[in-house]
């Protein structure tokens, strides 16, 4: 299978270095929390991408950086282009208080996958990249997924920059503070291929106790902003039937969604933010500003929660006599992934002797802006008690091992099939 | 009934001083919100007061402060000293996005009696004295009603001036800051009679078309700050009855409690204050601190009040499988005004042709402190539609003008009873 003379030898990933660095990553931006914290283009994730950008180069990779800040470490194949690529990618930018694998652990075994072709001598027969995309997690500036998106012309690079985060900083103004503003336009780099390997964050292979998830999709995501304008009226003097509390509506939606996820079945729905004015112990609260996070597999589920918010916010302020309006933040439609990619993780899976599900991943993933171009195909490792975006995420070092080596089998067969 | 040679003639108050001097100090602070925000000790507070000092001077009063910034104005009587004083006072400080007079109205008022006395050249039996306390809303530090809790001896000074704002700032430090760390030990000036005259802040007298509120006491106020301990993770990922979202549970108690204001009847109860941790849309919440503000006019009624969220907040616990701890904030108990300074007001009223009804405060106010060390009573205007805390607030400047001559005319028949 494998040329460059007799330095050549089958690529084998070294579980200390990928285990080290992951270690080493995971130690940037620790905060009072207990977890790390690198808001996307932020100092800390700076501090971060310098750490990739200088494994990379020790690797023996090529580093590109395009216009929205998306990080490429590139082993170049026999005829020295950059024209059917395979990718592995992720992103190591981070939620407040976050666990030590999402993402990272997807651009580390890239990195660890390229490294054992380097260590190896081997010459891949076409482009082997392994990428960390900018801002996957949306906490600072919305939408997430933000560099993916950008990278398969989703969205246009002039927009994307313009987007300003709670201080007012754009994407643009913090990609240049932070030297990570690339010379590549977005997109330079389409690969024929995308595989992405990640903690599953939820329960199902840990209450399963399968090893390994064969992701066949993405469920669909619905974000939005609701703004409820009520009354400030004084706590102690207004009877209960005379309030409009923007507050109490916004709590009144929290039980609805509740309720919409228990009887949806599938359907998940979460409350992550809220912010009251004037935000006073005696004070009826005059505006709440919340968000909700609305994802469901089934793409017409998906719809149909939409619309029962939709009636249920014009129920409420009419009941509660406030206004509301609601922004959608976030719209992305359920991903089906390539079968024949899926197929080939499954197979990889099997004589590896690893126990193995399919499952649709609950979350986002820059692999779904990939869908969009190319083959593409997820691997999940196990996430102990289903926990994530929290400090007490964990994997053990023998699964996180295992999914690298199944994620550089993969990569073997796809580039030495035959014919090639 | 008056001294001081043929200069003296019967004092009367000048409206358009007073309504000046209110829309003056109303446009101290004026924020986007379309109100004015003076929280107490901050630079625009500090500017309201340089504003009252220079006007009490300008009447010819005798500024004196406190320890804890309270500020008098004092009109000595024949005997020079400072015993058997009759005070009328209230406070300058505001919520946030305040309306003009709540506080400022008592404030001036008081002031614009006393300069009747000066302007009519009469020298007064015993003191007269309009105070202002320091923080009365107690929206950057609690307690509220802290200097003339701290006054009468409610609670030491020592151990209110190390009570710190949202940013670590001490009440000590913010009094320094803003020049208004005075030379009297609180409590230097206790008065015999204390008048307080203020907006309803409630929608009763507008409602009744009444245009003088005799006041017979405050309800009872209790202000807890919850803090709920859940579990972060992944919206995307975690299954509904996997979760332990704090923010989730702070809404159930929201719903509960306004549950309890409906079957309870006179109780009221308000979340006017939350956040949630870690506040991000993807994120469900591990952590939400929110305050709850409940009041009653019945003592037994407040009591059971708290006992009922005391046990919902159990309950929610168990249900939720969440953390929840609660901390007191501030306990007032209903307080009784005094019969005969009551009956006093009311006859005054009737001696001017003003309509009036008997009602007790749902506000908290500076004179249920005052009730505590000597007789004290309360007039209020109305309200229009009851709006309080809010720029909405509203009340007529002939009613503004009708109370601070009642209480000029309560102030007459307190000084000049039979034998005096």
């Amino acid at each position: 299978m494998i040329s460059e003379g007799n330095r050549a030898s089958r690529p084998v990933v070294r579980g200390d270095a990928l285990l080290g660095q992951i270690e080493s990553l995971a130690s940037v931006g620790l905060d009072s929390g207990g977890g790390r914290t690198r808001l996307a283009l932020s100092e800390s994730e700076k501090t971060g991408r310098d750490l990739v950008v200088r494994w990379m180069k020790e690797a023996g990779l090529e580093v590109r950086v395009d216009r929205i800040g998306n990080l490429f470490g590139i082993l170049r194949g026999r005829d020295g282009g950059l024209g059917n690529a395979l990718m592995i990618g992720s992103h190591i930018d981070t939620v407040i208080h976050a666990g030590p694998y999402d993402g990272c652990y997807g651009v580390l075994s890239g990195l660890a996958v390229l490294r054992a072709f380097r260590e190896a001598g081997v010459v891949p027969p076409r482009p082997l990249v392994t990428g960390a995309f900018t801002n996957e997690e949306g906490v600072r500036f919305q939408p997430d997924m933000m560099g993916s998106l950008v990278a398969v012309g989703g969205m246009s690079l002039g927009e994307v920059l313009e987007i300003t985060d709670g201080q007012g900083c754009t994407v643009g103004d913090a990609l240049a503070a932070i030297g990570y503003s690339g010379g590549e336009e977005p997109g330079f780099l389409l690969p024929t291929e995308y595989l992405e390997l990640h903690v599953e964050q939820g329960p199902r292979l840990d209450a399963e106790k399968k090893r390994i998830g064969v992701v066949e999709g993405v469920q669909g995501i619905s974000w939005w902003r609701v703004t409820i304008e009520g009354k400030a009226n004084h706590a102690g003097t207004t009877p209960t039937k005379l309030r409009h509390d923007a507050g109490y509506a916004a709590a009144r939606v929290s039980l609805f969604l509740r309720e919409l996820s228990l009887s949806a079945g599938t359907t998940l729905a979460t409350v992550g933010t809220i912010a009251l004015e004037p935000g006073a112990v005696n004070v009826i609260p005059s505006k709440a500003v919340f968000t909700v996070d609305l994802r469901d597999p089934d793409g017409a589920k998906l719809t149909e929660a939409e619309k029962r918010l939709a009636a249920f916010l014009e129920k409420t302020a009419l009941e509660e006599g406030v206004g509301i309006s609601s922004e959608h933040l976030v719209r992305f439609e359920p991903v089906v992934f390539d079968r024949e990619l899926v197929q080939a993780v499954e197979d990889a899976a099997v004589s590896k002797g690893l126990s193995s599900m399919r499952l649709v991943s609950g979350a986002g993933h820059d692999a779904q802006m990939m869908a969009r171009v190319c083959r593409t195909a997820m691997i999940f490792v196990p996430s102990i008690g289903g926990i994530s975006h929290s400090p007490d995420e964990q994997t053990s070092g023998e699964d996180l091992l295992a999914g690298t080596e199944l994620l550089l089998d993969v990569v073997l067969k796809r580039l030495y099939r035959q014919g090639e």
